[in-house]
């Protein structure tokens, strides 16, 4: 499962995974749980600012420890975005999903769930780069399937009941 | 050539097929041809009823077909799409075609196609649900020419004489 | 840095990297000094006159060369366009960028630019067509930054200083 943060897809894997087979994983936990083990950071602000190389072990070692996994649903980003510029975040050689399911919703309902969000101090954006974010996002998505040769789906999450409902049918 | 259904891909492909030197191939009646010879099923709806690795030996053992052909015009929809989701199905392993013609039309045009072509059983989908299969299509088969190296083109078929000259002059 | 001809590509390239440490480097010039080097051709127009694997060979040539180096600012299309259709023209075999950033303009200000640039003799089109191919250029170098692991940016070149000095604080 892959979208912007505040796309309201942590809600919907939670929902979806207590109701079905799937356990659920979110990625950036299970990168913390992996920080911890190592003692190298205690906090997700803590691993982004380790060197670049130990940021991608940490990664890669959570994409392993997911793919080794069977009915697992993972929660995450799907594109990361820096400094730098827009970063792939779907581990391509590790990970070979059976359903990348990308969560969208209206660009008013991110930029409300972001503002609201204070605890998790996510970006606010303007309508114009979250807008760009999203077509990336879908693209990137869509050429990950292409590679993996994975099912893609895209989920509207303007109502929850119904996005779960929709969630727990394919599943 | 790719498209949605309804799109008017299979009579360009015929008419130009017919007025060129290229082979005209419908990727779901080889497979349908393919999957009589085995005996597995003798309908396009008898052989999606088949396991999952039975279709994908048929739809394998199509593409290798073709492979092995020159000047051919290979008609297939590019993406298919099943309760699970878009899957691509160009089978990027085996054809590496030389230009990959995406065959677009406007949704009112499409969806007046499907409606009259009862015989062929269309499904008649919403204005949104097409918009975004039609825009994953062309994401796909930009993927799919990027990774392929092949020459990528849009026909617009709005008016049928037309396309099909502007077809021709491509081949 | 990439981008659709008449986007405005080269003067930020040219004013980023004499402010940088970042040497610039001219697909399409280095191509011709391999040409003129070869003895095979001695302008641009005459490198697209010789038989299409010549010019590749000059095509891969260019890019070896360019891999030999660091801090080097590549000023290339991304997206060609022929009779046949669009080809990708990043190098994506040799050629492993750390940044892949896309300029982009408004439909106006790229059709003024080309018409007023009479002396590149460049393509002036219609809107719409402007449109797919900046599109599909978009969609291509998401494609290479997924495949090569590359940062992916999206630069609005609409006011020349500010454009530039964002294009500075990237490097």
């Amino acid at each position: 499962m892959v979208g912007v943060p505040g796309v309201g897809k942590t809600s919907l894997c939670r929902e979806a995974s207590s109701s079905t087979g799937y356990r659920y994983v979110n990625y950036g936990e299970l990168m913390l749980e992996i920080a911890k083990q190592h003692e190298v950071a205690s906090t997700l602000q803590g691993i982004f600012e380790l060197p670049l190389d130990s940021q991608y072990r940490i990664w890669r070692e959570a994409a392993s420890r997911i793919a080794d996994q069977n009915d697992v649903l993972v929660d995450l980003h799907g594109l990361d975005k820096s400094r730098e510029g827009y970063l792939i975040s779907l581990p391509l050689e590790t990970l070979k999903p059976e359903i990348i399911i990308l969560v969208e919703s209206s660009y008013d309902t991110i930029i409300k769930r972001r503002i609201n969000d204070r605890e998790r101090a996510r970006p606010v954006e303007d309508w114009k780069t979250l807008k760009q974010e999203m077509e990336l996002l879908r693209t990137s998505m869509a050429v990950c399937s292409t590679l993996l040769n994975s099912y893609f789906r895209i989920l509207d999450n303007d109502e929850f009941e119904e996005s779960a409902n929709t969630l727990k049918y394919y599943l």
